[in-house]
């Protein structure tokens, strides 16, 4: 299966490519390098220990994941081109004393290795934040490898 | 015009180097990546939410940036050699209820497409975190691509 | 001295690997990068400006360190392979006061010169925040680059 195919099987698909949020663009490629920008997902607006638990977390973090691989597919032409994911850098917008952001990143990571397999296989931080834009539960921002020949 | 140049048109330069405030270097090179390490900016000390309003922000932003590029042509001899900015990461010190991180940082991401144009647009990621060396309003850290015969 | 036998001459070893929080791996390498995921450590779980002093939050950013450096040594087969410690990126889990970040990341920043010398010599940010990972003080994520031969 394609990784668009196991997107499929789980009941999701790419949503449409967000405008973004100021004088940026969504990516920039470097080599065989695509540095994604930073993405929230709409509607998750709130703080991890207060307005969300982890489960809520774990929903804003796999559909900021899925905002990036629609950049990734805007950016590549297909899902197919990535060749490794490599860096996800994950914050979570949430009071001083919750510190179980990892359990919500897993929202994101999971999906990685189920679209991916063994190349959605990443390094990852996870960091708790006093505020993110638009008042946004997660940001996450993303490294991927592409193949070469697609570059 | 030259990045100096079109600087010099909006009334801004280079600025003199800041010393690291601790056991590090203001940037590393590695093939033909520039990692700058994290500038603040005098005198831009507050938190935005309570002491500095956006415009504030956005002025902090620009002179992150403006010590960053300092940073640069001390690294590669000229801004003429950027060949493309890759990415910025942006962290705003405010309270938490602030969200307007991206606004703040635009006073960063301007000035680039302003300097360099097309060699400018680069991927950001924005973050509201609770506290920054010094008390810095903002703190930018970037990487930036030169061109292949400066490295 | 071997960076290993630098450690161990300021009474240092690294330590056993940490199991990783989520689902994620400790490192990803890519060509002669290795991006490595942020480590915190135990037993330093508090923050800055309210439960430690700068001085503890240094060992904190030390012993981060030595987990990052074990990470390395197996990601690598040998700390000697590292050719150059490009990028250091440090969260400090601490009060909206405290605004001496760059000191306590010195722990660890200082800790890789003494092994590395001037292939420790590295780029960095520091950022204070308001949680980490299992309320961790410190957090830091470490880019390292490697002799070609070794990758």
């Amino acid at each position: 299966m394609s990784p668009e195919q196991r997107l499929a099987a789980m009941d999701l698909r790419l949503p449409d490519l967000r405008p973004v949020a100021g004088r940026y663009r969504p990516w920039v490629r470097h080599g065989d390098l695509l540095f994604l920008s930073g993405q929230g997902a709409q509607p998750h607006v709130g703080r991890l220990g207060a307005d969300f638990d982890v489960a809520q977390g774990r929903l804003a973090a796999r559909d900021c994941m899925l905002n990036l691989l629609a950049q990734t597919r805007a950016a590549a032409g297909s899902l197919e081109r990535v060749r490794q994911v490599v860096k996800v850098l994950g914050f979570v917008r949430c009071t001083p004393e919750f510190t179980d952001t990892p359990a919500v990143l897993d929202g994101a990571s999971e999906l990685l290795v189920h679209v991916f397999g063994d190349r959605g296989e990443h390094a990852r931080s996870a960091i708790g934040v006093a505020s993110l834009p638009r008042g946004f539960a997660v940001e996450i921002e993303l490294v991927v490898a592409l193949d070469a020949e697609s570059v």
